[in-house]
């Protein structure tokens, strides 16, 4: 199979909010105000948990339609726990992302145990945003200054 | 500083196409016509990147702030490449997420080439995004069966 290539145009509202561009969808990103932003739009670190719920939804179908069971609905939560020290620079103690994020899949299905066992490996081996949540993923950053107005 | 908790709700509203809740925003999620979805918004790898833009204008902003120079204005462009084999099941030869993340930032401001340097370093090293992509990020996932209807 080729490989798919995604992109996002992104520009400054303000400090905190950001608007982001895919494809003809915009997506607004924000802060809530203690995080210093104006609170209209989730987050940074709540669209990957919404990333990662969305990515999971699709998978758990997939899977579920090769392995011959109705996956009649999804419920997903996720949460994650970080400590903002790294990112506000107080502190290097912990790393600045997410320590742990925890899932719970409430599949409404017929499955038994055992292949729903087998339906959550092979839903987490493949969704992509595990993978590169759980996996170490190559970032790479450059500079292209806008403007000298100096 | 106390750890701060985030969370999400998400339900399926079809096999391609989720609905997310964090806090009182909701989310919507789905996938392209070609990749099985309705395309009625971005899809989760690209929720991945539009997060990733949100967290470095954050970053950005702040960073620039401590290092007592104006960010009047800031692009971001972002691509990943990821192949989908491993996502359909049809080969476990590469990695099912993106295999590189390439970022591109336009900053508007009148810092000089070694402040910049400074600054995408910070930037990139504290943004909670790029550290749970870059480096690895444990995830706990259970099952809670909704419904026995068999």
């Amino acid at each position: 199979m080729s490989d798919l290539t995604f992109k996002i145009n992104a520009s400054s509202q303000s400090p905190a909010k950001t608007s982001v561009k895919a494809r003809n969808f915009e997506i607004i990103v924000d802060e809530p105000e203690g995080l210093g932003g104006t609170d209209l739009a989730p987050n940074p670190v709540e669209y990957v948990l919404a990333a990662f719920a969305g990515c999971l939804n699709v998978m758990g179908h997939l899977v579920a339609k090769e392995m011959g069971f109705e996956l009649r609905h999804l419920e997903i939560d996720i949460k994650g726990e970080l400590n903002p020290a790294k990112l506000f620079g107080k502190s290097d103690e912990q790393r600045a992302g997410y320590k742990y994020i925890s899932i719970t899949l409430k599949p409404d299905c017929n499955a038994d145990h055992e292949t729903l066992e087998k339906w959550i490996h092979a839903v987490e081996e493949r969704c992509p945003v595990s993978d590169n949540l759980q996996n170490r993923t190559p970032v790479k950053v450059e500079v292209a200054r806008q403007e000298f107005a100096n």
